[in-house]
């Protein structure tokens, strides 16, 4: 039996869940589990179904087509043991990057990274990247940015990249390369959005005087601090931390926010819903 | 459209959902949340669906008993509107007994209380009863304690209670007042179980030095503090925590959590699978 | 043995403790907690002390301020044990209100009650003030405002409040009330400041889709939403959450919220730090 | 200025703060942070302080000894920025080693590590030890376990290690060996003891159906998983977690919750008090 993953996102109408439930029925499958989100607001339904078929998905595939059309869906379909390909970008703290090959390195992440890339040397992280990993020194300037981010494309494009992970890339990107890599770019950003926006966010917590500090895993979108929020986590502060006690306690932070937000993508349990997310945790 | 809550257990195989899916299309029925869950190890499956009719459900039970026979379901459905009866025993402590009255009468809780039993007279509690709540005051001793749960037991048949709460009610169930009442009893404990049975948990807690004390809910069975656990949470102490202060901060634990349990048995998500729960939160 | 609380706040020199220490030492004074902050980026020195008098801190006083004047203090020493006099106001609706009432019952905080103020009528809140607790309907238009705010600050005069708590009080002090109660006016904000300032914030948690909705206690200025924060806490939401389940989760978080807050300032345990505060837990 | 830590315990008594802060102020030193618990239950006076000297602490030291003999103190001071040395024992699994190591090479643990300690060889671990720390592949039998701690022995002493961590050590240690590190070896738990003490507390907490798991951080004593307890953490599960996502999910509370141990102990915030912790956190 191989285990396939199945989302879905359509209008809401009765007999989805018959339909679906129904056809994998007819294939002989057997789900393994299933979430769906009725969203009352915009009336539109999300679905996300694991599924074991007793050989590959073709025939599957085909009669859902059926389905699909039927209810208008936009759906998608992968072997659940297949792993994505993922795209690094870093700039100088690397407790991110670090953070996700461990995992990966350790099975608890199921990727593949392809490549590591950053506008600063590899010297700078002290790393060394994980055999067969290739990483790439890509500076940037604020004329040499097209130039860069048209390299940052081709390697997504050439690497087959299923994911590109900014771990702490402390680059904007354009709005070209925002939306090419639109539902499957994901950022870790430094603060409890919508708190915080921008630069510095440390800095910022400390001078406005929370007392909690925490991080944000968003899609990206061209506007800045803006995309879809897939995961957030906090930490208690007092009065006696400098804002550099802020950022090192920050970093427990993002890179736990930023490891779930990457586990909930690579399972298949992110979809995006306008401005914000469904998530099948 | 009326909505109802369908809860399902079975040994798990293939066409269930496909099965339970099909008959609410059939009946013109719209599933509004479904939650599942399959126990790889015991080979169980739990099912809760919540779903529209465009009238009463007659028919729809009539023709699901056809399915669930095929399964071999215990199942259950009920209208999704229709409050639970639940009575509250309580002993001299009633922050929790407070909570759940006032949760109930701004509407969080869709309950309705048809009684509140105390060990101890009404003015120890300081309480006036919502309207139409009676109180009953039923003093127990070694002796007594047969006769005090005889009549505990013919206020819960008269009254048709669907749940009784032991909102910090101190005395300690026979084995067969348990059995009366299983599954449809919820008591918290104020310990984060296992840790700390018995009695006065939190001077075990403070001799013991832990950084964290916690409540515990969880279904009463004639093993005292070992029934399936509903809901746990705790906060964090200091070594300047002394017993009464644990105390103080332990009735805010305490309160969350029973009021989490019951909130989640009212809305049909909490199924006992053994000597444990499956909650569909 | 009378306990006392003293707090203290001047520009850092050496001595400071040395000096505080053996004053209370020279009274035969026995300090039973001692909390200090070096805000390294002012310069400023904060401090809380409670200690033990054989009698009355008269002498103490007397003594203590030529420590005082030495050092440039701004200090404040009251007994331990005297119960601050709050007053309390509210609008619709009660779920801190009442939170606070009952914790005050069961002598969890130390604090006399001196009235209750709503601009809604008594019997919109369902509530019977505790006995000798006065309920004042004070509603207000923009015309008048100005009069229902003399009023207030009458009350606030007339019964010697030493702290006013807005338990959801929906209503935007003036600049001048803001400043009057400078320093002894907490407010609950529905929301993790600095995000989701404003009305409506559990709608615009929701538009914004993040994952976890808190509350913010701060001590009120002219400037909304501005003042310094004293506690704040959160808890995890997902996208099946409406706003009105975030405003039902909400309810739980501002009253635990506040409560704290307003423990923290009856025990003298917050200092204001500029737009910031020192708070010594 | 150099900043010193001085920490303290004896028995409560008037005039110890006066004592300690005037002696620091008579060496025209600056008390920086100064934290003190005064236990009311045994009568142990605890104190943390940390100052800034214009020289060396020789005279300080020499002077001190006479505050120290009259009040009958337990001392000890040492510079605030003088790593500590530290061992780091471990099996095969390194989450935690990888963790600390981490931490220590971005400057966040303020300790040199002398060394690690595996019973298993290096390349289980995919270890690359930092430069100049050695591996030492130690084995343990039944039969060889007394050699092998001599060994573990000469090895803390040979290398001034002033503290052991067990990252995971999956050996307990023999009572002579703990009783020779008693206070300087911190063992990570993987549990929220005291619930589940003794081997694969993840399978327990499955078994149990617990809703939430922990971690444990505490000084190892010869009572195995009885040892003073420095820092624990949870996190929620439920009812779909397997013991292997427990084993997952524990990870990331054990290494945070070690390395908060690890923190507060190389910064002299940990205070043995009997079978418990002070923690001056």
């Amino acid at each position: 039996m191989e285990e396939y993953i199945l989302t879905i996102c359509c209008e809401n109408r009765r007999g989805i869940v018959a339909g679906v439930s129904g056809e994998i029925a007819a294939h002989e499958g057997n789900i393994t589990e299933a979430t769906q989100f009725d969203d009352r607001l915009t009336g539109l339904f999300f679905m996300r179904v694991a599924f074991e078929l007793p050989g590959t998905d073709r025939s599957f595939r085909t009669a859902f087509e059926q389905i699909a059309k039927a209810f208008a869906m936009n759906w998608n379909i992968r072997p659940a043991k297949q792993p994505m390909r993922v795209l690094i970008l870093v700039s100088k703290f690397d407790h991110c990057l670090v953070d996700l090959l461990y995992r990966m390195r350790i099975g608890e992440l199921k990727m593949q990274c392809v490549g590591i890339v950053s506008n600063h040397p590899q010297d700078v992280l002290e790393l060394t990247p994980p055999d067969g990993v290739p990483f790439d020194h890509l500076p940037v300037t604020k004329d040499s940015k097209a130039a860069q981010e048209a390299r940052i494309k081709a390697i997504v494009t050439d690497r087959g990249a299923d994911l590109v992970v900014l771990a702490r890339y402390m680059q904007v990107l354009s709005n070209d390369l925002a939306a090419f890599l639109s539902g499957r770019c994901i950022n870790i950003h430094h603060s409890f959005l919508p708190g915080f926006k921008g630069s510095k966010p440390y800095h910022q917590a400390y001078e406005r005087g929370v007392k909690m500090i925490g991080a944000t895993a968003h899609y990206v979108t061209s506007d800045l601090d803006e995309g879809p929020i897939i995961a957030q986590d906090v930490e208690q502060v007092t009065h006696a931390h400098t804002p550099e006690d802020m950022i090192q306690k920050g970093r427990d932070i993002e890179r736990r926010v930023l490891a779930r937000a990457v586990t909930l993508h690579l399972e298949g349990r992110v979809m995006v819903n306008g401005s914000k997310t469904v998530v099948f945790a």
